[in-house]
């Protein structure tokens, strides 16, 4: 099978990790790089590690010719900047996996007021399936349209959902402290990101008021059937890639025993699973065990009624691009790992 | 006035830290350098940045020799070292401020269980007063026997106990999620602490088992006057200085009203304190702000019920050497900034 | 076709790298992993990375049974170990691909000297072919031993290779200012290489004196037909991986006229190589370029009678395991980037 | 003694590091603090490390107020900026220290090229002394206007200076190859300085046409009475702070006979330099040694007739601020360690 694919937005870190894991991909042809460049180039001029592997051109965005050659498109897109492409490009019959947020709150209210932005495409919004390939994977299989998750939302839902999933936890008491490398910033100068800013530094940002806490709550509270409304607190950490998030929860009496009995309903819960890694009792997962590839590793640990989760994942794989070509993977019928091993 | 100083153990970064304190200090002599070498040789030998600034020796550790000369011995030496000298030091009337765990925990029974060795000097540790200034100050004042806190306890004891004296916390429900720079694991070679695992990495360690996590309890047991129990889980920072800690509480209903109530509480209990300073509200603290200074600086946010604080301090200096010798300023009446600015 | 491989010596970073590779190769069944670990175990126990990946196991190094099993034999062994095991594999028929220093240096007297160790395996060293892809490609083509090339000397040779063939160059005048991150350094516990001392420093060391100075010089004297004896500098760069080398020569007068001039001649000498990438006028390639690849991409300029040029490699993959997998690629007469792109 | 004292620019790394130094010094008072800020504020919202360390304000630059309250200007601005600055506060009287590159090179024509701007201050340029204070002490005695030196020239004019005065090396043969950290490159927002592009990274830059090299030129060719033209290739480290530089120098024949040699030839010249520390035999200095300190120190070795000289310097300190301040107490006849130890 040769999957045709095109994909919007390639200056960023993400398109950069998109184009390397499509060209390694043995079902996708890469059909067209779009970007906001003034005139045709090498990708390989913006990007010099892809030099004597691809000799694609990156062109300026057209939205005609992207919906003609290519089956599905990715849009790697700042957010508020893919709801003025994706209704075209679903009007033609494009399979659109989307990286921005723009189609991952249901509430479009509550995008509205977390993205600071009017929503132009709300009549989508419905139809967008939220990409979270472990949980959704039969909905994405026939998705025209692909909320691909936030990164922090990723590492976290699969960091919880098996105990809210069987609402094992109280659903006021749910803490997560996470850390993520700065890639996750994106690639825009800011005096913020400066190596010199960053570097033997270490800084909480938006604390509890961070616009990934909605599509978090949004997802477990589904999940659980319950109102849940997480604390979050994101910090940045003087590496590249990855994130790594620290939850706290509470356990309802009587629910789970003890860390032996809540990961083996961790097991249990991502059973065939091929990206998620439970670890043993006592062992917890770092970012180096998961940075470069698509798994989401989780270590846990109860202590009195207190159940502790620690959950990494590479912020632009799992993240967004692997994840990404995760649920291409679902919708093509091919097995879920390809290219991502 | 001048003191004179004695310090024991010189080849780790606390060491360092306090020759680069002390020789500033426009009323310290540093009389003598002690350490584990085979034979003498100059302190600029073993940390080439003191050259052309002192041309002290460091001598085989000599127990009669540093109590002849000095009038204040400091301690930087592995745990379960530190109880071997003590006794001696103090029989000689030496005033001695010890940075190593060994006097802090007043139960020692929870100290062998901790630290995993047998305590050859119980009969002392009743007299060392825990040398965190701000709450013990008046005792340190004629203090014998310093007890300087840990690195972890320093941020965690300051950042929270404003809302335990007061008792205005659920106490059943402190959260530290605690993250350390790599000089906190110290100087030993180490397979786990080599730039190629620390860089681009970050991990959780011993989650919720850590040392430190009785030294927190007691304080802050003692402070509120009821047994409380932290959660404590702390990271490895691919920084070389500098803790910060995320903490998360649980308010008492009727106790504080909001983010602005918390501030104005902190910022009157920490009135007068030379190094504590509470940010504005919307305005949290990050590692540069005090690595390379002595200060601990404190952020809140109050969202529903939860209290969020983050507290940072440079774990060699406030953590460590500041904090002795802001120790040994309080008990020779100087004042507590001198050479700490 | 399937080629049957085994790998020892696992724990390092090489072995790591060869493992990640080796995984990915189309043709290669790894049928053994060695090292020198007590009893059997998970290599996803060592590497939590490739935990689903593989179920391969880690077995304590066992002579016979590698050259049972296997086609061709990786070894990731430290200086000194490779030649207590490569009689044997050669005894019995095996193709031998040694990453370590022990058959590089045709000159047994040096070798000993500079690895400061009496060569027990002299009579194989004559036999072994030096594995630097691009310059011995047909005699690896039948070598049933390669001495795969040191990380410094890959990119110090390959920078320098086609102004030395062509005899441009004053062979007096080549020095070479490199910067190497600290995985060269290995994985095994040291205070000279952990975080807190690699991280906010860079230091030179073995300053013309480092042991790939002779490996240097045996194959750029060979090539140029002289003499030619280097000045070499070794520099710890605070980054995992990558070595970037800065190379001063000094052209002959009537040789090459201007940068122009000396990338044209650049290319064509590596014309049709898949892994060599010359840069354009006015631009120098980076880490990021190559790290995680098989590319070694070389910038230059000439100012004066001065050509500078700067060649930059991933330390462990073109400097190590990838070029290790490239020589088994030759040897096996598959496509040279077979699971190196 | 007490100087009244001035900074023009105090958002940048140097203005930080001024005003740390500065708040330190026994007999400097900070008078003003002149930024482009829209309105008066604190300095301590601009740098928070200062609070509660300072009352200081900041103000917008009011070039009438600056030459009212000062005895000593210092401006820390962007190049082209300070020359506009400087005729009125040299007119009313002023000393004014200027760390920017706009009176540095006597040929204001080289200045123009190399600075891509007209200088519109050609009449004060002969009267600037150049702030190297260890080779124009007794003309910054009684200078009016000090062109205080750029980071890469003080370690390079410092590393080299013995060797050409007295006319030991071939003066056709001077390669620099020079490593920074990025506060080097200021504060203000770029893509090419984010933490996502140099961590992980390293690369070389403006490869022999950098605008410090006329700097370095100008003042090696005036010491040795003879012109010199350097081979100078900067390259950015991932460290905030320090600057390394490799020098390769050909001795003539003769002249210095060995490492021993060179070392005690470098001692003699540099006999009572507080600031400069000469390594012994085999060994070399590195970034933390200095950082953080005032310090330039250098190892050396002769290989053949070839010298490698490694100097070492903080960029911000003995390459900016620090020298800055070691010229102001130059100037009153302070102890020119005053504050800079």
């Amino acid at each position: 099978m040769v999957i045709r694919v095109g994909i919007v937005g390639v200056t960023g870190y993400t398109g950069e990790a998109l184009i390397d894991i499509l060209l390694r991909h043995p079902n996708a042809v890469i059909m067209n790089l779009f970007s906001r460049v003034e005139k045709p180039c090498a990708v390989s001029d913006i990007w010099p590690k892809f030099k004597n592997r691809t000799r694609l051109m990156c062109e300026k965005i057209d939205i005609k010719k992207m919906s003609q050659d290519c089956d599905v498109v990715f849009l790697s897109l700042p957010h508020t900047v893919s709801m003025d492409i994706v209704p075209f490009l679903l009007k033609n019959g494009k399979t659109v996996i989307d990286l921005s947020a723009d189609y991952r709150l249901k509430n479009v209210k509550t995008y509205e007021s977390f993205y600071k932005v009017k929503h132009k495409d709300a009549g989508n919004v419905g139809k967008a399936v939220y990409g979270l390939s472990e949980l959704y994977r039969n909905k994405i299989k026939d998705a025209k349209l692909v909320a691909n998750p936030g990164c922090y939302p990723t590492a976290a839902i699969l960091g919880i959902s098996p105990l809210v999933a069987l609402n094992l936890i109280d659903p006021e008491h749910v803490i997560i402290d996470a850390k993520s490398g700065t890639t996750g910033a994106g690639k825009k100068a800011s005096e913020d990101f400066l190596a010199s800013e960053v570097n033997e530094d270490f800084r909480a940002y938006k604390v509890n008021v961070h616009q990934h806490i909605p599509e978090i709550n949004q997802e477990l509270s589904r999940l659980g059937g319950e109102k849940i409304n997480v604390t979050f607190v994101p910090h940045v950490l003087p590496v590249n890639r990855g994130i790594l998030e620290t939850v706290y929860l509470k356990k309802l009496k009587g629910s789970v025993k003890d860390t032996a009995a809540v990961i083996k309903l961790y097991k249990k819960f991502y059973k065939n699973e091929p990206f998620i890694r439970i670890r043993e009792e006592g062992v917890f997962p770092r970012l180096k065990d998961v940075v470069g590839t698509n798994f989401c590793d989780i270590g846990l640990r109860v202590s009195g009624d207190t159940v502790i989760a620690v959950a990494v994942i590479d912020n632009l794989l799992k993240g967004a691009a692997g994840q990404a070509v995760q649920n291409m993977n679902i919708i093509f019928r091919l097995p879920e790992y390809t290219a991502l091993l």
